[in-house]
């Protein structure tokens, strides 16, 4: 992925050197280089220096490899073809008269493509009990949609009867993100949601501090209830699945502690699952499987949080108010003047 | 290696950030990045702009991956140990005082040989045919030493009974470094030496233009033949090595080339066999494996081109007297410097 | 100026170079080189490169040369001595433990005021009709404290009766500073204040459109004339200082809009004079002058519009409120830290 | 000369910034911003960095201001029109396909024009003994012509009956160019020629300490003497002038000593004068003054040493063989490079 990412790079910056027929503004290509480090010194560079044939001075700087947008592609591609063609599509710089430049442009998705061909293919791992796993795709939910990738979930749903997947970062956003952005352009439809949370992390978000963590403490557990509450309502009433929520079990957590998290769940029509696996392996997730087998045999009414044919602005706003419970998106003129810059090519439809 | 490299140059430029207590001189920085792409936009760079905390400003560039320091190294290690200890003597910056700074200095060593682990490993692949080869390393004879790794080498020495190794650039270059550095630092020695030739090469070298390389032309072959002759010399005189010299025959070439290459060479006692391997296979090898194996029979007086006690410019003045058949080797005022500067840590005994 | 200027940030970069014996930080730089010209491509620069003997490299930028400091210390300056004294003061940059690092640290001060030496002496100019005028010093109001130097008005108190002195930007910012910072620094006292205005000037901030300004429109007029007002009062009020207004006649100015302009002001106790300057030459601004020499003769409450012992974040607060009659002066937490930066070392009492 | 030479530069990037009509290759700039002073920080800059605003990222550096072309250029021009004319003619960089660009291209040469206004008029100033000098003008003899102004020169020439002026750095360098530069392109006809020397400085170069130089030597005096002869012979017989030795007297020179100068100088028909100026004033230069007045009246040969139609390499064969003696001009590739890039544009008839 890091050789793809630098590889656009030097193409782009190669088409400058050769005349830039494209008419490429250095000022405004958006496009950078990766290392597979966090590498302070290379955050803000200028590059090209010495004679001609050193290429054209500009400042440059580099991501975190996992932050290249190559991996987020990677991972909602759904075939080679379907690679080259997003990559394609990728805006790396503006033209002097603010046109948007593609790696399509640059005729570098193909020789991208060649470099990415091993890394599309699916890593099959195993648990200790010999449960087969893919590992395959790691882009962040903070800067990207934070699940992995598609071509690894439909293999998984062709070699098994079910298959379990992770959007990591909360059911705010991972779930959104996950829902939105992966299922909607892969075509896949989740049949059921497990939520994990753990009696202390509630305890603690419910304000005890982390040394008193192991005392048992019913009132701080119930401060602490609506966080957990409010993703199972994401869950169920926005994106419209079957829910379980898991409690990852420790050995301090008190009888009472775990029934009033039963009680207030059943309120909201969910059930409770202990996940001992930790401790027992896959036995001590036989419950929570279970009950994730029973939820997938249930009709469930499964949408999107938004409409991909609203604007950019109107999706965040919609995001803002159904998932975050906020009351309103405002943007910043800059956010605005770059939303208007997104819709104008055609991006306006896309999930965000 | 790549990652190696780079590892070690953001790890000098975190301990300049973080106080710079070896004092080192950012404008005496030695090491530079590497790239595994031939990228002009990277070639000189400036970096660390920005916050405080995007380090500090400096001059900087990339090398390409297979010129760093460590591919030289990796190849030469005999251990993971050993590689370790290598890799800590490698100068990187001089101090205010200019006094040098090493990669140990920086305790970088340990992170880089776990990098390099997998790296260190020999690749075993096969031939059409099923024969066994390793490939591993691959540092240019002309800025390192041209041969493939000791450890390779080794290996192939454990499991086969004749191992055919090769050295790029020459019986001058190649051959010069295999066997002054390589063969020296690892205590390996070759029992005879194949020199490849072609007939149309010998003719493009006694002035014959490429279009007409397909037509007899004894009179153009007998003026390119004392390059040939040259090479010979060197293998069997400086040496010491029983030689065969290989003709990778094509269809064009005539009886009586051919015929002209033998005599000139058997003057210097070294028989001649014809390779064609290209077109028969293993088959077409036979008669030049045949006359390895007679070689490799016989004693040979295997010495080094110049004695490692000698200083930097007496051994530099014998490479080019002894292999390169010039009458002196001139250093300018930089080159004296740099082989002082070199000299003064204890470098002075190393092969160059 | 400039000179001066671009001395003292080679003197800090020279003492970078020999060693930096004052530990200043290269990126904690706030002295910057000036240039007399608006020339882009210099406003952000990296210097330094090349060899060692060039420098530190470092980001570096260009102001324009009125917007040096120096301008603004020249200009506070009651001598030589004490110029220099003042040059001393001047923070350049801070150390790598946020210790601040003035002109006096680098001994600078002596060598840029020896530049300065005749850019201190006032000049002399007259204006048609031969009247003395000092032009001396160019401050901006926006960035520093807008008014022409103390040396010469001191000098023109000593060789006339009276001392007309201009400070741009209005009675807010203008007179604001020149009664805050330049007569509260040099002891000066003003005797009587002249608020310049045009009726034009008062129908345009009444919302008259440019190409409808030379038809009389009262009810515009009206609209306009608070701005003028709130001048008025902040000169009388907050300063303590007898105004009169002065009327740049235009020949489209009618009868009655001028009236108008009389009696608002009466209310305040404020007189209007007419100025013909531009048409009669000094006959025209004799109604303006006797009402001036009239004031000055009255007895005034001359006071600062705060005290110089308040802390920075309480004069900015007052002068929100008194000056520009806002609610209250709120920071940003950068401003905060600057504001505490700057109170350490004991500038905390300057008035701002 | 500072503010004319960095307008250039600020109209150069400006040119760039507003589309770069005429194709210049940031690369292949080789107008340089100047400073008056010697700042190594700004020797080799990158500017143009930041915002779109700040204009295109480059290389850049900074030199002396009386290095810049345009002192050379003002002290050989001999009106303002004219010195517009030459100004217009300073090439400032290479386009993309490596043709010139002139200031006059840019448009700048007007401006330019306009700024050095004042700075064209000679400063008069006087001795103490009240004889009028112009100085004016200072172009280094090592980078430029090395004498005053044109317009100076021919100011005095209207003013007085004799006019001296300097050449400085010897009569191989200082009076070659201006001889060839100077009075080539001007018309002036110098009538005669004083070389200044030493007793002390020829005793030096004869081989004695400085600390011995207050002692008579006559043996090292006669081995320095040719060095003052060689002078002689070139003014006398490749530029055709009458000529004096004129000796600064010191106490310590023996009356020995400066007969024997006296008789070597008259074996190539040349008189020796003492100048006493330091000590005695005007009165200590009598016997030189009258001495020149002497040969102003003879009539002489004037002739430049070489002619303008040769090439540029041989104008620089014919300085080498005829000036400094030496066998012949070799130039370097880079040099015959810029020899046959000047020649092309029309400048391989300028004096050199």
């Amino acid at each position: 992925i890091g050789a793809a990412n630098n590889l656009l790079a030097a193409m782009l910056d190669n088409h400058i050197y050769q005349g830039n027929t494209l008419r490429i503004d250095p000022k405004r290509i958006t496009w950078k280089r990766v290392v597979d480090m966090n590498d302070r010194q290379l955050r803000s560079i200028v590059n090209g220096l010495g004679p001609r044939t050193n290429g054209v001075v500009r400042e440059d700087g580099y991501d975190i490899t996992v932050a290249s947008e190559i991996m987020a592609v990677l991972c909602l591609s759904s075939s080679i073809t379907d690679l080259k063609e997003r990559l394609a599509k990728m805006i790396v710089a503006y033209t002097y008269d603010e046109q948007p430049v593609t790696a399509g442009d640059l005729k570098a998705a193909g020789a991208m493509a060649a470099l990415l061909k091993d890394a599309m293919k699916p890593n099959l791992v195993q648990t200790l009990e010999g449960t087969p796993a893919f590992i395959h795709g790691g882009p962040f939910a903070n800067i990207a949609h934070g699940c992995n990738s598609v071509m690894a979930t439909r293999m998984a749903l062709k070699l098994g009867d079910y298959v379990v997947t992770e959007g990591g970062f909360g059911a705010d956003l991972g779930a959104e993100k996950f829902v939105d952005i992966k299922c909607r352009m892969s075509g896949l439809k989740p049949s059921a949601c497990v939520i994990v949370a753990t009696v202390r992390a509630l305890k603690h978000h419910g304000g005890v501090a982390k040394a008193d963590l192991n005392n048992e403490d019913l009132n701080a557990l119930e401060k602490g209830l609506p966080n957990l509450l409010r993703h199972v309502e994401n869950v169920t009433k926005v994106y419209g699945l079957p829910a379980v929520v898991a409690i990852n079990r420790f050995p301090t957590d008190s009888e009472a502690e775990l029934e009033l998290i039963r009680t207030k769940c059943r309120e909201l029509g969910v059930n409770v699952a202990l996940s001992e696996v930790w401790g027992k392996g896959g036995e001590g997730g036989r419950e929570l499987a279970e009950e994730v087998v029973r939820l997938c045999e249930q009709p469930n009414q499964f949408s999107f949080a938004y409409d991909s044919e609203l604007s950019i602005e109107e999706k965040l706003d919609t995001i803002v108010k159904r998932v975050y419970h906020g009351s309103k998106a405002v943007l910043t003129p800059d956010a605005k003047k770059q939303a208007k810059q997104l819709a104008e090519p055609g991006f306006g439809s896309y999930p965000i």
